[in-house]
């Protein structure tokens, strides 16, 4: 039996620590010393719980990152925002598929570009975005509690800028 | 014409400032405040740095990790090595099918456990695994000197750390 696909939240720091027991004494050899090991186990982490905590809307990460970049900045165009997220075209297509036919975004034609699309949130969209926006802030609100705040603040901050340079 | 696929390495901090100027000014509204957007861009940096690192040796980061973890682990189980790396059951078979191809690991009988497989390196894994190591210290190397020494061993603790505890 295991019980490692508990929710987190559920599990007393005292039951963790005693469930680490239990686990075979496994070495990790030289990815102890890789950044990028822990930096996946971690993102994995942060993912599932963002899709659990925002499973009541059945919106996942990348929807969620395109319903908010179009939100904040209507009229975008499709390559643009490819850009942003560094989603590929063909992905991005998909995604805006799918949140097209749930009625929450609209591709309407470039006033610049005859080859381009600018994307709108529908007054659905919006609804919806609003309402995401607050499960995704008990999603940050858990990842808070898990680090630690100073741990939370010091990864934030070094990966933004991390962000603004790449 | 795209130079964003350029080697971040042969970019100077000049050009790259440039380039950022260049890019339309797309706000990124609330995911600016999610720890888990910046952590997947910097995690899909990351595993680009050590495939591209590594592809001489023409291996991915999930094959570097179970030969690590088997090297420093020698007749670990198939299930031990999928609850240490959290791979799923199928994909851990497949990734173990295509280094058993190559000639590098082997699965012998337990000798505990009748429906188990004990996992051993060959003697070319050995070899490969130590040309690996190498390699992946380049690109850990070049993480350290992208993130700067303090930032990186800030975010090693932090999530070494978070990786005790899920």
């Amino acid at each position: 039996m295991s019980d490692r696909k508990l929710d987190p939240r559920a599990v007393s720091g005292e039951a963790r620590a005693g469930r680490r027991k239990e686990r075979k004494n496994v070495k990790l050899g030289a990815l102890d010393s890789h950044l990028g090991y822990y930096v996946r186990r971690f993102q994995v982490w942060v993912f599932q719980d963002f899709i659990r905590t925002l499973a009541s809307a059945d919106i996942r990460p990348a929807q969620y990152s395109v319903l908010t970049v179009i939100g904040a900045n209507p009229g975008l165009s499709q390559s643009d925002l490819a850009d942003t997220l560094a989603i590929e075209r063909a992905r991005l297509v998909h995604v805006l598929d799918k949140l097209e036919k749930r009625g929450f975004t609209e591709r309407h034609p470039s006033p610049n570009d005859r080859r381009s699309h600018a994307l709108h949130l529908t007054p659905e969209g919006q609804k919806m975005l609003k309402h995401l926006k607050a499960l995704a802030g008990r999603h940050e609100a858990h990842l808070i509690e898990t680090l630690g705040e100073d741990n939370y603040k010091s990864a934030l901050g070094i990966f933004r800028q991390f962000g603004d340079q790449s």
